[in-house]
Formats: C-alpha cells, sequence, structure tokens
C-alpha cells in the first residue's frame, strides 16, 4: 500500500450523478488513489435540505448544509448542483480558494462559461467539465487534446437523450410524438415538465460547449440558434422515410468561410455557426443508426477526417464515470503541480445568426392540382435563389367536395437560410400553395 | 499578435505521417501557438538519407542525417521513424535531455514501452502516443483520462485498417480473400509483404497498449494472443452471414474475474486477456457496421456503460492528426511547468493464456450423413464441458462415388478455449467427422 498524499474532495450536490460519485469515491478508493497518484478523501456532501429523502446509502455524517466551509479548504470541488445559482457563486468561490474545480453544470457553462473559465486562469487553477457536453461521452479531452493539432470544420450531435428516444420510436414503431413523450414521463425518461429536452434547451448548451472547443471561440448560449422537435408529426417521420432520411435532433457546429456580401456589407473570413434544429440526416449516415437515448458526436476536421464519438448521453453512474475521470485528472495536476491549462478562446470568430447559413432543405407543399402549378412553383424558388435538386408529386386524397391538392416533396441545393424563408413566405402566399406543410434541413449527405 | 515563448521541436522522420506532420505545422504554425501557448519552432527533420526522393515541398534546409544533434537540445521531439531501433534509442536520448516526446511507433511501445515510460518518470518527462493506437481516433486520452474514474471490463477493437477493408469487401462483395487482398496491394492500401497487418501482428501492437492503458498493467506483446485473417474463406463469411454475424478481426481485452482452478492450482481474483483473432460479431452490433478501411474501438466500462470511438485508423495526414495534437499538449505542459505524470500499471494485473479464456464459440463441421452421428457429436461436446446452444444441419452435395455428407453448424454457449480445442480435436478423431471447416469465436452478443 502506497502512502499517498491526500486531497480533501468536496462535493456539492447529491442527485442521481452526485449519490453515484460519492458511492465510487468511497467504494474504489484504492484504485482511484493508484491512477491518480493521490488519496482522494471525501470530506462532505453539501445539501439543501439534510432531512430529504435519499435513496443511498452514503455515511448520513458526510452531509452538511454549509457549502461554503466545505468548500474553503478542499482541494477539489465537484459541483452537481446544477442551476446557475447559487452554483456559480460557490464555484467561483471554489476557484478563489485555489482548488481545481470538477462540474457537470452544462447551464451553468454555457451562460457564464467565460467568467468561470477567467478566473480559473487569473489564479492558475483548472475547471474540469466533461460531464457537460455529453454524459459519459468523453468529447471534451478529445476536442480540447486529441485535436488541437487540427482544425475542427463541422460537429454534427445527437446530444439529448430524452429527444432522441422520442424520435427513434416515432421512426422505429410509427408512434405520435405526444404518445411517446407520455409513455417516456411516465418511466422517468423525460422530465414532467419535458420543455428543456423537447424545445432543444438543453442541446443548445451542449452545442455552445461544444462549439467553443471546437473552435477556441467564446460562443454565447444566446448565438445558438435552437429550434425543438414539438413540430414533429408521424407523416414528416414517414416521407422522411421514404426519402430515405431519419429525423433527428442535431447540434451543429460549423466553421463557415463566408465569401463578401456586399448588401450586408460582411467582410470575408472565418466564422461558425452553433445551432440546433431536427433535421433530416441521412439514413447510411452513422448517426442514423444511434438509437434509443443513446447520444454520439459527430466531428470532421481537416486532418483526422472523419471521427464518431458514441455512448449514454446522460443516467447517474454513466454521468458519475465522466465526472470521477475530472476528478483524477485534478488530482494528477495537484500533485504533478504546474498552473492550470486555460481555455483557448483566441480564434474569436464570429458567430453568424440563422439567416447566414446554407444547408440543403426539403420542403413538403400541399398545392392545387391543376396545370401550372409546378411552373409557377419553380418560378418562385428560381427567384428566390433556391435552386431544386430533387421534386416528387403525389396526388393526395381529395376532400369531400373541396378542390383535388398534390403533395409536392421538394429537395433544394445548398441555399442560404435567409433566402430559403423568404422563398418559403412567397410560396405561402403565392395563391398555388395550401398549406406549407414542413420546412426540413437536410445534414450529413 | 502575442509574443510566446519559443519551444524546439525535433521531428525524426519524414515518411508518410511525419511529412504531413511538418508540413501541418510549418502551415499551421500561428494557430498552433495560439492553442499551446508557445511558438512550436521546427527545428530539424532527421532522416536517413538526405537524398531520397520525397514527395513533398519542405524546405531543404530543415533536412539532416544527425539525429543525435537535432535531439540535444530540443525542447518536444517527435519520433515517426518506425521500427524498435535506432527509435528506442533516440527517445531514449531525448528522454534523458529534458524532452517531452511524441511518438506514434506502436512496435516499439508494445515491446520496449515500460523501458520508456520508467525512463521519463525517472526524470518528470512525458510520453505521449495518441497515434500509436488507432491511428486518428482519440482513444489514448479516453481511456487514461476520461474513464481514469471508471473500470473497464472489455474492449473490442477494429484496429487494423488493411484487415478490416478486406473483411468488408469479402462480405459486401462474396470475393475471395487472395483476390482482395492483391487488389488492395495494387492500390497501396495493403504493404507488399502484408504480414503484419493480415497475421494480426499490428493489431497485436495496438492491443498489448490499449490493454495496458485500460487495465493499468504493463501488458508484453509476448501476452497477446494472436491469430490472423488468412484462413477465412467465403464460405466461412458466407455461413457467418446466414447467421447473423459478420467476421471481423477483432481485439479483445477484457477483465477476468476468474474462479479458483484446483487443477491449475489458480488462485481467484482478477485477471486480463488480451487476445487478436478473426471473430463473428452480431450484425447488430455498432462494430459490424464500421465499413472499409475505417476503426473503431468498443469500449465497456462497469458506470459509463458502453462507448465507441470511430474514425480513420491510418492514413498519413490522419495520423499527424493525432501526432500533432500530442505536440499542443506537450507544449501545454512545458509552459505549464510540473512533473510529467507516468502511465498507472499498478494494478498489475495477471495476463491469462487463451487457454483460461472463456467466450462463446461457433462450430462447423462437415459430417457422415448417417444415424447416430449427432448423438456421437453431442456426446463428445458434453464429455467435453463444451454445451451446445444451437445446433443446425444442412446436407452437402453429394461427392462423385462418395458417401453423402452432411454440414454442422454447432453454436456453443460460453466454454472455456482449453475445453473447446480439446473437444475439436476429440471430434476430428472422432470417426464422424469428416473435416472441421471452422472454429470461430462469437464476440460482442
Amino acid at each position: 500500500m502506497i502512502d499517498y498524499r491526500r486531497l480533501r474532495v468536496a462535493l456539492l450536490g447529491a442527485g442521481a450523478v452526485g449519490s453515484q460519485v460519492a458511492s465510487l469515491l468511497l467504494r474504489h478508493g484504492d484504485e482511484l488513489a493508484d491512477r491518480a497518484g493521490a488519496a482522494l478523501e471525501l470530506v462532505g456532501i453539501a445539501v439543501r435540505d439534510l432531512d430529504a429523502p435519499r435513496d443511498t446509502d452514503l455515511p448520513r455524517e458526510l452531509f452538511t448544509t454549509d457549502a461554503e466551509s466545505l468548500i474553503l479548504g478542499a482541494d477539489i470541488v465537484i459541483e452537481l448542483m446544477g442551476g446557475i445559482e447559487p452554483a456559480r457563486t460557490y464555484l467561483l468561490q471554489a476557484i478563489n480558494s485555489g482548488a481545481d474545480v470538477v462540474t457537470a453544470n452544462k447551464a451553468l457553462l454555457a451562460t457564464h462559461g467565460s467568467e468561470i473559465f477567467d478566473a480559473a486562469d487569473q489564479v492558475g487553477a483548472q475547471v474540469y467539465y466533461e460531464a457537460a457536453a455529453a454524459g459519459a461521452i468523453p468529447i471534451i479531452r478529445p476536442l480540447r487534446d486529441s485535436l488541437a493539432g487540427d482544425r475542427v470544420q463541422r460537429i454534427m450531435g445527437i446530444v439529448n437523450g430524452t429527444t432522441n428516444y422520442i424520435l427513434d420510436r416515432m421512426d422505429t414503431e410509427g408512434a405520435e410524438l405526444v404518445d411517446v413523450l407520455t409513455e417516456a414521463q411516465a418511466l422517468g425518461y423525460a422530465e414532467s415538465d419535458p420543455t428543456a429536452d423537447v424545445e432543444g434547451y438543453d442541446a443548445a448548451q451542449k452545442a455552445a460547449i461544444l462549439a467553443s472547443l471546437a473552435f477556441h471561440t467564446a460562443v454565447p448560449l444566446s448565438a445558438v440558434h435552437r429550434e425543438g422537435i414539438m413540430t414533429i408529426d408521424k407523416t414528416m417521420i414517414d416521407a422522411a422515410r421514404h426519402a430515405g432520411y431519419v429525423i433527428k435532433l442535431l447540434a451543429v457546429c460549423e466553421r463557415l468561410q463566408e465569401q463578401t456580401d456586399a448588401a450586408a456589407s460582411v467582410s470575408p473570413g472565418e466564422s461558425i455557426s452553433v445551432r440546433v434544429y431536427p433535421a433530416l440526416v441521412p439514413r447510411t449516415h452513422p448517426l442514423a443508426s444511434v438509437h434509443g437515448a443513446n447520444n454520439a458526436v459527430f466531428v470532421q476536421a481537416e486532418a483526422a477526417g472523419n471521427l464518431m464519438f458514441y455512448g449514454a448521453g446522460a443516467g447517474g453512474v454513466q454521468t458519475a464515470s465522466a465526472v470521477l475521470g475530472d476528478v483524477v485528472s485534478a488530482a494528477r495536476r495537484h500533485i504533478a503541480g504546474g498552473v492550470g491549462v486555460g481555455e483557448s478562446t483566441l480564434a474569436n470568430l464570429p458567430v453568424v445568426p440563422i439567416g447566414r447559413v446554407t444547408t440543403r432543405y426539403q420542403i413538403t407543399l400541399e398545392v392545387d392540382d391543376r396545370p401550372g402549378v409546378l411552373a409557377t412553383v419553380a418560378g418562385i424558388l428560381s427567384d428566390g435563389r433556391v435552386s431544386i435538386a430533387t421534386m416528387e408529386q403525389t396526388l393526395e386524397q381529395t376532400l369531400e367536395g373541396g378542390a383535388d391538392t398534390a403533395r409536392l416533396v421538394i429537395g433544394t441545393h445548398k441555399a442560404r437560410e435567409q433566402d430559403l424563408s423568404e422563398t418559403v413566405e412567397r410560396l405561402a402566399a403565392s395563391g398555388v400553395v395550401e398549406r406549407v406543410a414542413s420546412v426540413l434541413r437536410v445534414e450529413g449527405d
């Protein structure tokens, strides 16, 4: 038995992840010490209410409501409380008292990341957050370290398990969104208030974190374009399947090489786009086979080519694995000495609004079934600088007493989002289009 | 422009990877400096022959045959020469002169890893080798850092691109191995002497490196059981498809919880197995959809669950990405200060011989088509402690003038390799078996 130097570890929060972290720290202490080169002593667990019911057999004497005292004197502080406050204040206190910090708090990092990283830089402390981006999937170190000598061009991530579970069941079972969501809530896979998941807020936070790392640029959450999945219905899923696609909620982080745009007086140079929306993904793409509540992050880098990282995106014990990896890293750094290495945001690339992004689109229209309609639609698209790649018309069931309608599915070449949305507005107002059934981006082909 | 501290980088070797590393270092110097916090100055490239033809436009004045002078005075030494000597001597010289080292040399690490890591520990230097295990796929940092707080149970890796390319084309096109291999050689995908790839030597080196990291145990190459793919024919591929499998050359690294084995006087406790062989993988397994020359490493960890890392396993520019990530890490460490963190081998688990491993098997026999044969076969299996899970008999084409033969495909429950191989020997000698057509392990189900 090696006589290791002891490091004092303070844990803030004892929820699903926190209780697993505490339990693993206690259970695998000897093994973790060998790996860290230090004995990791869990000195306390700060909670809001000592008497709250807990599904855990952790020693009662570890629990305290006095987070501030716990933080003072800790070498490593693990923040798993979630939310902005008091998590932010505690993390800053920990950093300023000389601790290295580990957090899984994506909301906090996506909104106050710069403040926290700057505070850490000031004192030479390190912030670890592997669990904040895609649960148990190691993605932070690959992006920050392994790909540090490369240039990331694009990230496409399935980073929210709940929405992937819902979309996957809609695709594989033909279920309706609301039915799957209700069942997922009953099973505990979805929150009783599912807004953060189904409206894409959770994915947008992760997108901000991934983009910041990949492009060495501070990406504020407010710069992330966000759309949720509540508009996706069975008809869209079926149409996607028919066309060889599957619908996935994607976090897309992309490096853009913009042309000079005289009208908008944009100067040429690199910029980035960060966006979250449901998109059509070709069924042959590796992301298409990510099923259930799993997550995956697909990375395209200039030299490394295509990489994919796959695993559980959430879950208490899975996320605890990522947290403990960070704790061991923090401990190694404490033992090795030296100052922390801050996040590189020197590239400082501008984040462009969604209107300046180009992708391919699939537009589904319900149109009158009469001569000249296709020509009118094609003319509006052409006038709007939206080039047609494919067009498929199917006759719809005739409504009783009404006129015949046809369903028109248009696949576009790459178009500018601004052009596309203006064109769709003109289509809707054209008189030949009864309804714009859906407009979906195509990613990954 | 920030005035960074300059770090002197020496490159040994200017082959496919080396020339890409040099070219990227020169091309992206400013960007790399921002990420590393240091200016990375390529001070020289050591080669054996200055006049050798090179497909590169690197400045001639960087080239030198005097590797030793180059190493002295370098802050970071990148070894991309391959082979054992003089690479080993140069790496040790670099470490002893105070440099951090980056290498992609799997042969060297798999055979002399302990010597090199020990030398680095002595002086507090760091050895980086992300490119040595699966080309561009970030797997070293995930295993060493991200999963440091977890317990890896099992790794299954497709870690050799050439053999995956061959097996994939056999599977998708019904081609014969020798034809694909010949074509791959013509296209430059396979070496003119393909032994290292097709006989599993390359995969075994990577398996030793992955197992060492995953199980915190020094795994010598000699402890890795190795079988190649040259025995795999079209019939086996077809039979595998029929049964819902695909044949992949797998590197399997497994943590075993051994029972006391009175006969062999083995004490209970944990041990590991490291093995490379062609195996049957269920088509529903994520590894089954790794096509072409791609690589993937599937990791099962106690807390994190299933993870998969996918990407290009080889290629000059892809591997250069991994090397440059290491160079940036080495530079950051130089700037941050502190001593290097050595590899943890404290778990020191014994590596068991292949005979003590248990897996499922699929045995294909050609047997006489007469009453009593199945009973005899079943009896031999049962006597040999090999339990039958499935058995399928198909009538073979009758050879002209010969007796009728049948093909018998037996899927076993988990059996001990030693028991299995003894049983197969008894089957071969039983008089009812005309030929043991194949014995394949089943992994990943």
